[in-house]
């Protein structure tokens, strides 16, 4: 489908913009399914991101955006409304602009952890889950994590006081036993979630005590570059079941379809999301 | 080439805006020749315009944009500069941020027309020619012919006063010959060019007098719906040689793709137009 005067836009905004893959992956789908709309990387810096977000979405045609680092956070008070693990994140994915005008934001990063852990059949219903790590990934996995119901939620962060604060944003609107352990000892969990920044930088310490973890855990590392990432690595020695976080990704692209009204697009790739998933492989 | 985080941007601003063909043309020009580059269409209302513009160039990836109808004369004063032909139109085809920040902005329906006539084997350097309908096409024209050089042109337009006062105008800036008749009767010239909206709707009567032209003369209808014009059509059954105005947005692709920086690429679609030209042919 080539573009033409026709074609629906939509933006995906970050600061840097170079590294984003979604243009490749929809425009890869759009085409694919003969839907007439594009995704078009705006790099747009912090300081002009309300203007241009503001002025943008004037445009009768685009429909939509993508926000990628650092325009998750801010896109959040642009909005006229959000789904709540949206504003307990504090963060979203996606906005459109609706029939009537007003301006709306979604959260995928958490729906998306947790459809992968269905993908990897993994059962949460009565586990007992540790999330290391509750920065924006972590905090949206989390509130997925609640959303869904697990046997209990443990948040542990670097940061003094930031677990204990998502744990009471959390408490305030799921039943759901949280805790907020001192350490980031991995034993005894059913499911340990990495979602720290450790492992970016060669060099990085580990994001907790892999000697720790016990032969039924499963962990899942959601660092989505230098695969496997160390972690991923010292559990494979260890032999302790581990996954890449990718299929997040993945498991994320019907959600921003549906949203954005490409319903049947959505479940077709919902069905089979092999192509996705190629075009996701981390590089 | 597919569109990724690395792809340069432009936007072409209409209202409105499903009718353009410059998508087409210049994404398959970008795709043909591997260049990473997206042109894609933005509909913007004139009450929006200033924000939109204003704000879509803070994106250090959005490099320039196309300006169709009504935008092309709106865009003027959000430039930093503009070249002689523009400034005398009042109207832009296209705008560029350049390095250091300004926005610049150039108009080729002019010399896009003069290009045209050099591939009719027209010349014009002696010339008698007669511009009937001098709006924003017509001021083009008669701006990029004054500044070729003709022996003598003449302006008419049905609006009264519209011909002298754009004659003026062309009087400042070139040393020509510039007439403005009362009526638009083309007996004596050598060209005459329709660059008025007569023949767009069903009904329209003719925008001259075809059986006063005479045998020597040729004619241009800038016309580009419903091929061929009424006057193309008339002058046919007369034998009056006469030519379609579409070739004139042939010639103005390389001019595009040279004031955006594409030099190589302007090269070669100059050498050999043909596939523009394909994808140009009027519907």
């Amino acid at each position: 489908m080539d573009i033409a005067g026709t074609t629906r836009v939509f933006l995906i905004l970050g600061d840097p913009i170079a590294q984003v893959r979604a243009p490749e992956v929809f425009n890869h789908l759009f085409r694919r399914h003969g839907v007439d709309a594009v995704l078009v990387p705006a790099h747009v810096r912090s300081a002009e991101f309300d203007g241009f977000v503001r002025h943008a979405l004037t445009a009768r045609n685009i429909d939509g955006l993508w926000l990628a680092i650092p325009h998750k956070v801010g896109m959040v008070q642009l909005l006229d409304r959000c789904d709540t693990l949206a504003r307990i994140a504090g963060a979203v994915n996606a906005a459109r602009r609706n029939a009537d005008g007003s301006i709306e934001g979604a959260l995928f990063d958490g729906v998306g952890f947790v459809k992968a852990l269905d993908q990897f059949g993994i059962a949460i219903g009565d586990a007992r889950v540790l999330v290391a790590g509750v920065g924006g990934g972590g905090v949206a996995i989390a509130g997925s994590l609640a959303s869904r119901g697990v046997g209990s939620l443990a948040l542990f962060d670097a940061t003094p006081g930031r677990a204990t604060e998502v744990a009471q944003r959390l408490r305030a609107e799921f039943d759901v036993t949280i805790e907020t352990p001192a350490t980031s000892d991995p034993a005894g969990y059913d499911l340990v979630v990495n979602a720290t920044p450790l492992g970016l930088k060669p060099g990085d310490a580990l994001p907790f005590d892999v000697s720790r973890l016990v032969a039924r855990t499963t962990v899942v590392d959601i660092l989505m570059t230098r695969q496997p990432t160390p972690l991923l690595r010292a559990c494979a020695e260890r032999g302790i079941s581990a996954h890449a976080g990718y299929e997040m990704l993945v498991q994320q692209i019907p959600e921003y379809l549906a949203f954005f009204g490409y319903d049947a697009l959505a479940r077709s790739v919902q069905a089979d999301p092999s192509d996705v998933r190629a075009l996701l492989q981390p590089r």
